[in-house]
């Protein structure tokens, strides 16, 4: 029989709670090399069910799904510089092939826009027809210094899009778009409440004109850059020299966008929502929505058949569930159901059968339901939907609470100290955002925009130079 | 304006012939490093399908799907000698990261059964709970010396099953059944008759103690090994050390499984199936089930209303569709629509909209057939599941027309050289095979099972050896 672990509480030690969590929940076992990991059952289904949400937006979107190859050629790489010098130090690089030297090095994807560059210059060549907008569900790898399951892993799983158009504004245009649905689909789904905005110079995407982001608070108060959609301007199709006719039959360069989110979500659900008893799902995304708990079945085969009952209901409801029909103890069964983050739970013993009702149990707040089982499907339904509100509730309240605008130098040091989010008026060099992440620690996060949900002034005084500005930048320390 | 392309006949040059289809068909383009392809989204969507149908019948069996990492240390790649001699040749070697040595070189995998035996080992150590049955769906790599789109790629998708039993009869058990299941979707779904059996111990996958393989008939009557299972007995857990504890409480070594089918069976699709005007595709796999071709419509636009009223229907009977609504001339547009190959076109003009009247063209024969609107959802059903059952017809006719029984060598060679599929008695050693291949370019595909389809004799004399044996082995010249 397992023995129910200890999680580290989150005030002890807030990076052992996690990786308690992740590991106890069965999200993941470290792999075999360093920063790779075995996605578990559990973990995976969390993936597939992000998959599914978001590619069904892409398919009304008509960007269509392809898939592109893992490695990139050595000339590829000495196309677009900046691009590269962002990735060089964490390539991975193929030099041989059975024991045997390759006359070039290969590379493997540490992300496509070079193999997307060489596909769309083929394509438009041949048919010449524009936009092109595609997407492929994939892995990218990269040898990360520090590694942290999901959030920070050598090789992780991902969706990149990338699209081609005629037009600059048309495609600078889609790249906000993309974020916007990053923005919708973090808050309505992952019930994680973020602040969008474009990155800064020195932190946008190497080789990109402008980056939208979308930034996330975890418990801890610290940034996780979310999701990610990229204007490219011409940066790649003049590299690669990409040419359409226009209508007057002359040669034009077009414009790209790339865009992503990836597995680093999971991570991002388990540090918004869970506590220190384990995993906490907002019931969009659970793998199981309700975990059904059998109390002594063994002797009470009248608590099996509820249980079944209870299951058919569910089902019927579009419910996601699954039955403990194990011989363990109630303690042990309830703390099982907890650590692995069901939103809700139903408790069946004799005395539930006896009287026809259900016991539910929120994961959340451990609030506790009594009600007949004829009124299930509307019940547990009603509950999940408040569920999925009160955790992106608790987590917006928080976000708020910890976001602070600050005037000056000392009152910026003194909030990112305090771990806050720190929004300040902001005009300096990439030089100086560098002074302060080595002052502080924190980086910008990103540039807010005007329709910010923070009710900015029209213009400041940024903080270092004094120089007056209506750029409010969000600074935080992050992952 | 696009220029159709002439597509190399079947006779002329049958290889010509299969990458002018996959190419002008939209399937793919080749990637910038031998072996690798860009799958297009028309060749990623076949995939797509085969994933939800093959993956729907994973979920009813309880198999979970995980994700492992790309990437296999050293060490574990020294563990199992015979697994790796087979694939050392072809194993792509990671030597350094952004350009400085790494301390031990790491491969990418070329298939899993390295890591899913070290995490098989973690998890029973931990839980003791046996089977334990996964699946992935990923990409491998492997470096083949010959490539060819689809068939033999350097990167090629795959789903990988692994399983762990406590039983070695309920792993082999499950092995086969695996194999029953591969039989069953290639059969029903891609339209493409196989013979299954065992394969022969030099056949056999590299670490696998049996073999169990589907082998389908290409049009130019080379064998394609189109999907396998593997009863793995003991070998990896043995050198993996994993146990569990039995009832007794008493340490026991698990036999082991795995499984595989990939995206070589979209090059099996179109090799089976289509012909000299470009794909065919098997309704129930098919990307897009229904052409719709506007005629004149830029003049008439009672052509566009007519072709919207169409899709609808077809919308709401869950029917796939395209509607053409380009200003190309009539004949590019059904030869465009051949070359793409959906099972079925609906060609409007002016004409059909005068009298609500469908003409409808099958891919497959080029029947046509006109009625009245009304019937539209009926027909086309039907029309689709007579496309799906002839095209399986045809293909099994070519089949066994084309498979022969010999009783010698001289009938052996013979039949070879007539690119016939060859079934003989044979009980002869791996080097006999080899022999074999060398003299005649044909491999053992599988040992057939007794209750075959083919009425095979009880015994028969082995045809070198002219040994009594009641082995009846089919061999072929192969992909």
């Amino acid at each position: 029989m397992k023995k129910p672990e200890k999680i580290t509480s989150r005030t002890a030690n807030f990076a052992k709670w996690y990786v308690d969590v992740i590991t106890q929940a069965d999200l993941m076992n470290y792999g075999p090399i360093k920063g790779t990991i075995y996605f578990k059952p559990l973990g995976y289904k969390i993936w597939e069910n992000i998959v599914k949400i978001v590619n069904a937006y892409f398919v009304k979107q008509k960007i269509e799904n392809v898939y592109f190859p893992l490695l990139i050629p050595q000339d590829f790489i000495e196309k677009e510089k900046k691009h590269i010098e962002g990735f060089a130090p964490e390539l991975l690089t193929i030099t041989k092939v059975g024991g045997k030297n390759l006359v070039e090095n290969i590379y493997i994807r540490p992300t496509s826009e070079l193999l997307f560059a060489d596909y769309f210059k083929a394509e438009i060549a041949k048919n010449n027809i524009l936009p092109i907008k595609l997407n492929q569900w994939s892995q990218v790898l990269r040898w990360e210094k520090t590694t942290n399951p999901f959030l920070r892993n050598t090789e992780f799983l991902w969706q990149e899009g990338h699209t081609i158009h005629a037009s600059k504004v048309e495609a600078d245009q889609f790249a906000k778009k993309i974020a916007r649905f990053y923005k919708y689909f973090l808050e309505n789904y992952l019930a994680i409440p973020v602040i969008s905005g474009q990155k800064t110079e020195r932190e946008k995407f190497a080789g990109a004109v402008n980056t939208y982001t979308v930034e996330a608070m975890m418990q801890n108060f610290r940034a996780l850059q979310s999701a990610t959609a990229h204007f490219l301007g011409q940066n790649f199709a003049k590299n690669f020299e990409i040419f359409y006719k226009n209508k007057e039959n002359k040669s034009q360069i077009p414009f790209q966008t790339s865009w992503g989110l990836s597995t680093r979500l999971i991570g991002a659900i388990v540090m918004v929502h869970s506590d220190d008893n384990g995993l906490i799902f907002p019931p969009k995304i659970a793998p199981i929505q309700v975990d059904i708990l059998e109390f002594f079945s063994k002797k009470n085969q009248e608590v099996k058949i509820f249980a079944k009952k209870i299951a058919k209901i569910l089902k019927n409801a579009k419910i996601s569930y699954k039955i403990d029909d194990t011989d363990q103890q109630i303690g042990y069964k309830i703390n099982n159901s907890e650590v692995h983050g069901a939103p809700i739970r139903i408790e069946i013993g004799p005395n539930e059968v006896k009287n026809n009702q259900i016991c539910l149990v929120r994961r959340d707040n451990h609030q506790k339901f009594f009600f007949n089982i004829d009124l299930l499907k509307e019940k547990c339904r009603k509950i999940l939907e408040q569920i999925q509100a009160d955790l992106f509730k608790k987590a917006k309240i928080r976000l708020l609470e910890n976001t602070v605008f600050v005037n000056s130098i000392n009152e910026f040091e003194q909030a990112i100290k305090n771990n806050k989010f720190v929004i300040a008026p902001f005009s300096e060099s990439p030089e100086r955002e560098q002074e302060i992440q080595e002052k502080t620690g924190a980086t910008a996060r990103c540039i807010l925009p005007k329709n910010s949900f923070f009710a900015l002034p029209q213009t400041g005084n940024s903080i270092f130079s004094g120089e007056k500005t209506n750029k409010f930048v969000l600074f935080a320390k992050s992952y």
